[in-house]
């Protein structure tokens, strides 16, 4: 029974998590753990968590479950921390989103994997901060879970039940066919805006053609406002899935290319009615109100 | 004075324009033309239309003003049946996304230049046809015109004016600017989207892959919904823009690549912060509400 929560990161993510357990009613003591006093004031007159410390130690060996909502490359230092002072039996999960490197660093950082949870809410907002997070973040979005081989059953339902009382639906699946997933749907639409937004700021005329970007994208762009050390990591941590998704696209991009300098209309027609109808059919597959499928807000 | 209009293509775009100026108690005549009769039965219902005919000719010969709205690869067929049936001071004005084509295709079709007004809405949704348009649509983006040496100043206004009553903003630029303009912030956005679903399309997990996209990324690849055909053209026909623009990305794309593959921390890290960077800063200099800057609903 989970009564005492450690949220390592109260941004985004650890802040949404431990509002939407409140509002489901959690009973259980949040404790906030960070760097920045200031945050953790802030997350605490928020209602984000009963009481915080910038002392690890201290509040990690009182809890029953550790919640790691920091960015990807910095759970390992972490890991390692909380290998010094947690209780054998103190459930340890993340919301990084990537998951196999997550489990190698707790593979070398850590003591037992028996209670050891790696887990990815697909949810998120471009906003990030202790100002960012809210109740609703997890409502309808799916958290997957990537149990190890040692994970014992009740660590991992524990994890479950609490992610079910944000409202999330929660499903299991293999940490690398995740990361491999998540590459091509999460983490490649994200370069592709950071890149294109990083390109129009290259190009000659970038004022003027910004001013007329402001009209133009803001929806496709959206997600380049995101944080760039998350991502950052992200990129470092899923590496090679990023970049053979990366060469899918280019792959594709080359393909258009040609069509475009042929000006080969049947090709290029072909390639857009193919997106349309790729798209048009998961939105429709998706059986969601359409403000429930998107991944940000 | 501007008293019957022709709307050729009862579409989004055609439609949301009648449709606007209606709102705006425009008090003339309305006619729609078209090659699908119960498409502009249905125009007619909806009120965006007075009247209509699959007749070209009977309805051009009887109007002050022609609007074209039709796919690029459409107009230049149209504009040589206008000139077999136009009065000679008849104000031709279009709504495609490429206006250099136009232009090239009026001096090859048109008698005279003197009334043609080339123009271009920002303002679009993914969706099209007769229930597409709206009558809000208009307000508050820009119409870039792009008129001709040989426009005549009251033809450029009477159009300006039509504009600014369905609540857009109007401004003038040379042709060529404007194509450029596009290909970076319209045209390749819409590349990059449809050419990442139908890359994910050609995935060999695709139905997963799929599956975890519902969630992901509905907001980043709404624009790949759009109509094929129309972008088809639009490539085609911005062609040597297209390709410009689509060969920075792809610079953009391997600087990237070549940083990730390294391991470059700082380079990825300086590259997604100079996206976020641009993009805060043009929506802060948007000084539009959120919902205002999108180009599509």
């Amino acid at each position: 029974m989970v009564e005492r929560i450690a949220v390592i990161g109260t941004g985004l993510i650890g802040g949404s998590f431990a509002l939407a357990l409140r509002a489901a009613g959690f009973a259980g003591h949040i404790s906030g753990v960070g760097r920045n006093p200031e945050a953790l004031d802030r997350a605490c007159e928020r209602g984000i968590v009963d009481d915080f410390s910038t002392d690890l130690a201290q509040v990690v060996s009182a809890v029953d479950l550790v919640f790691l909502s920091v960015p990807v490359g910095a759970m390992e230092p972490l890991l390692g921390q909380i290998a010094g002072c947690a209780r054998a039996d103190t459930i340890i999960t993340d919301a990084g989103s990537t998951k196999q490197s997550f489990i190698d660093a707790a593979r070398r950082q850590l003591n037992t994997l028996d209670h050891l949870v790696p887990a990815h809410p697909i949810a998120g907002t471009e906003h990030s901060g202790v100002e960012a997070g809210f109740a609703e973040l997890y409502r309808g979005r799916r958290v997957i879970l990537t149990p190890l081989p040692e994970t014992r059953a009740a660590s991992l339902e524990a994890v479950e039940a609490l992610w079910q009382l944000t409202g999330a639906r929660t499903e299991r699946m293999d940490a690398l066919r995740h990361d491999d997933i998540l590459a091509a749907t999460s983490h490649l639409p994200h370069l592709l805006a950071f890149s294109l937004v990083e390109t129009l700021h290259r190009m000659e005329q970038e004022e003027e053609v910004l001013r007329y970007a402001a009209g133009g994208f803001s929806d496709f762009t959206r997600i380049a406002s995101s944080d760039p050390v998350m991502w950052r990591d992200i990129c470092l941590h899923n590496r090679s899935a990023v970049l053979a998704s990366l060469d899918q696209l280019q792959r594709g991009l080359d393909r258009l290319r040609t069509a475009i300098d042929g000006s080969d209309a049947n090709e290029i027609e072909s390639t857009f009615a193919i997106a349309k109808e790729t798209r048009d059919a998961l939105l429709a597959a998706a059986q969601l109100p359409l403000d429930e499928t998107a991944e940000s807000r």
